[in-house]
């Protein structure tokens, strides 16, 4: 569908994206007192200055490199394009953790056609690392150097990790759902953000398992682990890029097993 | 007690352990296939190959500059010394972490007499942080510079950030004494190991809540907490370096209001 020349020249968009949005975040990461406020007047959702300023400064580099392209942002919404094809954009996936000085906050980034991502990053402007998936491209870009990322198989879930934003959210229901996969696996660990899927990604963590996702929380994501050999669904095994309750597995077996305990009771 | 010249010698012991722990660690960071084993029947506490090449470096650092003090780590116990001070070690706080590749493990390091930790370090190898407390020094040095450490205050209960290794340990009383902390609280997180101190003593938080811990699992981070305006203290308001349950604080005001929920009930 693309030539080299093409992905060369969308992975370099998609890399000032990314550069941008660090510049953009940085600064407000760690201050004292970081504005935050109540985005929805029934639960705590922050929305901070640096989601804004990062989100509009990707906007211009669009403006300026792809303006026939669409765009779908977190925080300014959709903008139609000609091309067929769209950037997804959230510019801090992970405000709490952002608001609460944790390093596992990222910037998420898709390049996506109509049949879901084809290209995407996963950037911790903090530690500088940049997760990087798809035309050809599986690898991490860190402060210790560039390596390959490859999703890890051959684990049984009785051996497996598996990472999660439960308790903070989901329904009772969801979160009994979680908690049958997470009682079988052998390690279940809580609080990371996007990062979860980054660690998946890397060969770290064998299952992330979530709910309550909109598009550009794991559209990112998707083409990442895409990359490294991962798989993404819903529960229902169906694509994932819509977002809301989200499957994603080192492997075909684990992804099968744990669809299964997630779709009981 | 100390002249400076002796407390500028001994943060540089400080600092060599911590730089020989970053060097046996990292390089069994993120492998394939980490080793792991189980370290109590009962439950799933891994121990790595990791952990006892950081401890053995740091016992060899110390045989060789600080002969006359004792030692106590996890990996290797207790060694008695001669000078009425004792260095406390956790190689790798946050094995769960570590062996899942997330960036929130530390290396954990406190000089302490018998009345506590005087001097301690919390440092994370992979990012190439390390937050440091006491001898007239609270700050963190990091891969952004370095910048000073102090702890929030003037922040409500309601109003604040509360980290936990919650639901991961701790009985279900102790659960329980955490949740209504939690409940009163804006914001609770979960998941970041001993990291969840440095974010303290940074001012990013306002409460970290745990149980079941070791001495040499709370001492380091006590020195780095109080050295920048914290306090730590066991569920009973008690001096918290023998580990057990612990309450660490950004001000007196919502330690006292934490502490008030822990012991309802």
């Amino acid at each position: 569908m693309f030539s080299d020349a093409e992905m060369h020249a969308l992975a370099d968009v998609a890399f000032e994206l990314a550069d941008v949005a660090r510049n953009a975040t940085l600064p407000h990461f760690r201050v004292p007192n970081l504005f935050a406020e109540n985005k929805f007047a029934d639960g705590f959702d922050p929305v901070t200055v640096a989601d804004r300023d990062a989100e509009q400064a990707m906007r211009d580099v669009l403006a300026r490199r792809r303006p026939q392209d669409g765009i779908l942002g977190e925080e300014f919404g959709n903008t139609n394009g000609t091309s067929g094809l769209t950037w997804v954009l959230d510019p801090i996936d992970g405000t709490r953790g952002f608001i609460s000085g944790t390093p596992t906050w990222g910037v998420l980034i898709a390049l996506s056609d109509s049949d879901g991502p084809i290209f995407g990053l996963i950037d911790q402007p903090y530690i500088g690392e940049r997760f990087i998936g798809g035309f050809g491209i599986a690898e991490l870009r860190g402060p210790r150097g560039t390596h390959p990322n490859a999703a890890r198989t051959g684990v049984a879930l009785s051996d497996a990790t598996v990472f999660t934003t439960f308790p903070e959210v989901g329904t009772p229901d969801e979160r009994r759902a979680f908690e049958r996969v997470a009682r079988t696996a052998r390690l279940a660990r809580y609080g990371m953000d996007c990062y979860a899927y980054a660690l998946l990604a890397a060969g770290q963590i064998d299952l992330v398992i979530e709910a309550g996702l909109n598009p550009y929380d794991i559209q990112g994501p998707i083409a990442v682990i895409q990359a490294a050999g991962g798989i993404v669904t819903d529960w229902t095994g169906e694509p994932a890029h819509d977002g809301g309750r989200v499957l994603a597995a080192g492997s075909a077996e684990i992804h099968a097993e744990a669809l299964r305990l997630l779709q009981e009771g």
